[in-house]
């Protein structure tokens, strides 16, 4: 139940990795962590003796393969327990080549280290008691964040304030379970220590505190990967012109700073914080029929995952075709934002018809009514007056853990209305115990924490 | 002629890069440097004042944005003159996401700092006297250099040895320029303060050394840049698992290393240290003429590139045919080795009639006989037993200007066999003063530096 022996005796080694991404830079920092992180790093840095220098210092020097110089190099030393892992840490920046890092962690690892396993550094720090298993999971969002609001939740997670809110659930919880296993001991008794009333309260509050949990879950998931979106409209109607109207904007802030410029993620844009994914339909950008016929099934099924669609018009359409397509919208049931586009194209007689219609005005091509639609959007979607800085579950084990935690509280409290013996009462308790314990990590095994930490980079 | 004011003023301010490379990774490494660096730093960094902490010490904290925490971040503190660039500079380690990076780098913008152009870090280093030019150049080529040899010329000149090599020729060489000026105040009484033949045999001794260093380019450069190579060979022959021999071998120790996996260079592949890069010429891969009537001359002209061509037969082919294009090789005067691949398919008959041709016989598929074969291939290029520890010119614009220092010392000495007047004399050392003088940057011009500076990375 507790962290395995398995894992614990591997932390008795020293790891190395790249800490920093692969391709070309100016610098590259390679680290270490466990006992022997000093002393291995003493063995081919000239400079200083490392091993009698405090924590929290930097030191230049020579790394030396025999007498040939691999690189001059800046080693920044954290003394155990004062580092990330709790460990010895030792922080190599060198220069950012391929020949330089692949022959350093070469001769790190003939100097005693090990290759780090992808998230070792951070299942040392969670094993270590740096920090708990929602917070080392946090780390990995917080890395692949990419947008405002991703971003806001994963620091809050992994600073613990998801962490705290159930460690409240779990003490509260402890001290009944205590008590009802007291009354085990005395069960030939037949005392109540744990007063029934004071649990069914309990259990009231901590489930609604559950069920806030889980309903934040939707919208978590949704800020945490994006919110799913489809523009749906006939060929040449401006779509691709669209999307780039929407992404120039948030283009134009980032390449005005040198040196992060991104990888092209054409279908991925944040409008005010909130990170929008395009979904690619068939339809969409290949073929003819997207609401036609022929595609609408395949489409249909593309368009159920998607949050919102955005119709886009032209003025080549009659009004009796768009109030067509946008009554075929509303039977998907689904949040819809209708756009007329080419706006300099529709005549007045065309205004007058269309007038009834709930239409977005924009000209793609001249970036005209981009602002406007950018806040229908927002507004259709419902997310931008969500409090990034409330607690908010966006990872799938969590919620699945919450719910099964939900589960044994229901039949706590269907123990106290139909009385059943202080035994099962107390199972229920620990079943709801250990669930939620699962997500900070107070209980866990070998495979959850392989498939946590396997997802995770090498070198963090 | 000296560093000019406008760069000069540029150090005034304080700058801003990304120094890890741009894709994903655990940590990222913003620095910066100038006067205000700290202080920029100490405006959103929470935890302590840094502006009180020790030259190269690390502290921990949050960067906010207003209340917003962008991310919990390390600090590492090299307070003036203690630094790369001379100045004050700070380098925060952030979680590697690109939206903190992003951030973070507008934050700092909008502290105060400039954004950084390429190399401006180093160009500082070189303005602030911390290295030299050419030192400065040797920086951008070790963060280039693939392989052994490469990487350990680019070393050699960082840490100065061409730098000292060049220092010693032109201190000798300003004491004679400052006796010659000293004629020139004395013109009228006809002196001689400078003694000709001393003159004369230094120069000799200059010239000897310039042509040792200009000499020793055509092999640093091949060491910097790769041997290239050409395979030629009919189709099916086996090149493309030839390749994949040669460097199946050096794949197999890097991607024992997680986390260094490199770019597929497949054209490329270090043999014992030396990088050979493998021409692509028009037949080898794609077409079915390349030692034929029709892609002759287009294949001839790539060969020219080479420096060794490798022929790759196989049993398939008569000894006559071999033996034909062999003869055709030689005529194209160029290094080459000639290997039979799939040996396992000569019969011995073929053995007995191939015995007379020099060839290297392979497996490429099982294996075997790749090591004799790399060490034939080495041997061929004459490249094993270089001591790469020697002071090589790897960069034409040193060995430009090393071409023109040689000239101008030639004048010298024609001007003291066919005796001139001392002030053509001065002018001639003065020229030559000028060329070494480009080459560590005791005189540059904007133009020069922005030349070089802009091929560096960002960050650097």
């Amino acid at each position: 139940m507790t962290n395995s022996h398995h894992l614990a005796k591997d932390t008795a080694d020293t790891i190395v990795a790249l800490a920093t991404p692969a391709g070309s830079g100016a610098i590259a920092v390679i680290r270490l962590s466990g006992p022997q992180a000093i002393a291995i790093t003493d063995k081919v840095f000239r400079g200083k003796d490392l091993a009698k220098q405090s924590s929290h210092t930097v030191h230049f020097g020579t790394i030396r393969d025999g007498e040939t110089i691999i690189d001059e190099v800046l080693v920044s030393l954290f003394v155990a327990p004062h580092s990330y892992t709790k460990e010895n840490v030792v922080e190599i920046s060198t220069h950012g080549s391929k020949y330089i890092i692949e022959n350093l962690i070469r001769l790190l690892i003939r100097g005693g280290a090990r290759a780090a396993k992808p998230g070792e550094f951070t299942l040392r720090a969670f094993m270590n008691g740096g920090m708990d298993l929602s917070q080392a999971e946090a780390v990995a969002d917080l890395i692949a964040s990419n947008s405002q609001a991703s971003h806001q939740v994963a620091m809050q997670q992994m600073r613990g304030g998801f962490s705290g809110e159930l460690r409240q659930l779990r003490e509260q919880l402890i001290h009944f379970a205590s008590l009802i296993e007291l009354e085990l001991d005395f069960s030939e008794e037949d005392v109540e220590f744990a007063n029934r009333e004071q649990l069914r309260a309990l259990v009231y509050k901590i489930n609604s505190v559950l069920s806030r949990l889980i309903k934040s879950f939707e919208q978590g998931n949704v800020l945490k990967n994006g919110v799913p979106v489809v523009i749906a409209g006939k060929p040449n109607v401006g779509k691709s012109t669209l999307l780039n109207a929407l992404l120039n904007e948030e283009r134009a802030i980032v390449s005005d700073i040198a040196g992060t410029t991104r990888d092209t993620i054409e279908d991925e844009i944040s409008i005010h914080g909130i990170l929008f994914r395009f979904i690619d339909t068939a339809g969409i950008r290949h073929t003819e029929d997207i609401i036609e016929a022929k595609g609408v099934e395949r489409t249909r099924e593309k368009m159920k995952q998607a949050k919102l669609i955005i119709y886009l018009f032209d003025p080549s359409q009659s009004s009796g075709e768009i109030q067509h397509q946008l009554d075929e919208a509303a039977s998907l049931g689904m949040r819809a934002v209708a756009v007329m586009n080419k706006t300099d194209l529709v005549s007045n007689q065309q205004k007058q018809e269309l007038s009834s219609l709930p239409l977005n005005y924009i000209s793609a091509r001249d970036k005209q009514g981009i602002e406007e639609l950018k806040d229908e959007i927002l507004e259709k979607v419902n997310l931008h007056h969500i409090n990034t800085d409330d607690v908010m579950v966006t990872n799938i084990r969590h919620v699945e853990a919450l719910r099964h935690t939900e589960e044994a509280l229901n039949r706590v409290l269907a123990g106290i209305e139909d009385p059943v013996t202080s035994d099962f009462l107390a199972m229920d308790i620990k079943q709801a115990l250990y669930y939620l314990g699962e997500i900070t990590g107070t209980v866990t095994t070998d495979d959850l924490l392989e498939n946590i930490f396997s997802k995770f980079c090498i070198g963090k």
